[in-house]
């Protein structure tokens, strides 16, 4: 079974960088917990944007990682043909640094295993684990919404908020 | 109907400058033309290798654009969904490179259809576009070989020699 595996705010916790800088831009202290009952996307349009950030040399190089993330990939690499598959073309210089974070962070993730896309509907598999419900859309397999500030009010997906769910829900669902 | 075409040796003329390099470190002075019914793969084996010098940055940036490639690409683009697809990941540093040169000659195709992966059994279409036959063994849709000189003793697969012949053979076929 062929498992694709997200990295921004699924693998690495971009949204608190990202909080880091909106706050920062906006003068305020926000938590990610202040948007669980918000739409992140409507909030934000009233204040001034993080987005050119993403567009800086280094943004994605030092984002952390989320806990047990390292340890659970590492066991369902033994059971699943896993992918790491990351929407990143939008921004040209992440790519050679979300590499070397792989290479860090994850370096029993061949680069053979590695894709980095635009649109996602371009491959395929039978388990997709995403952040952006707009990545499931053309999507014929199972699909695991990993919780996030900006996701909190998406419904219709199954959703896990911690890498230990997720070894919980499929650890013994490869193999197959 | 999805078009899926790779870089190196079907846009980029990458066996090019492959070959100068080849050359230069082993005091030679091939041309492509004497691999035709030649083994390249076996040819080189006794000889000084070339393989680090993708691993130098730059390496990829300044490679020449196929005869007629992105006239072609153009029109093709409006009658089929193309996407880019380069196996590029083994060459980190290649990867905003990459970007840079499609910027540059197919700004047309946006980041959006823009796919680096190592091994291409993740991506699905209905024609591939290819120099190496290993990248169809996963792929049900339409197989076409891009004539290279390290595949000229490949047998079995639909051969293009030129981005004229593609607009022939598959000109017509989009829109379906």
């Amino acid at each position: 079974m062929r498992l694709l595996i997200d990295m921004d705010d699924v693998l690495a916790d971009t949204g608190a960088k990202i909080l880091d800088v909106f706050n920062q831009r906006n003068g305020l202290q926000l938590e990610k917990s202040f948007f669980e009952d918000k739409h992140f996307y409507e909030y934000i349009k009233g204040h001034n944007s993080y987005r050119d950030a993403l567009y800086e040399p280094g943004f994605f190089r030092d984002i952390k990682v989320f806990p047990d993330a390292i340890d659970v990939v590492k066991e369902l690499n033994e059971k699943f043909e896993v992918y790491i598959v990351s929407a990143a073309t939008e921004f040209p210089l992440s790519l050679t640094e979300k590499m070397e974070w792989l290479d860090e962070h994850f370096p029993f993730i061949s680069w053979r295993n590695r894709v980095f896309c635009g649109d996602k509907s371009i491959v395929h598999g039978d388990i997709m684990i995403d952040d952006h419900a707009r990545n499931f859309e053309n999507f014929s397999g199972r699909k695991i919404l990993f919780h996030s500030m900006h996701n909190t009010q998406v419904q219709g997906y199954e959703r896990v908020k911690s890498w230990r769910e997720i070894r919980d829900l499929i650890g013994c669902a490869g193999k197959e």
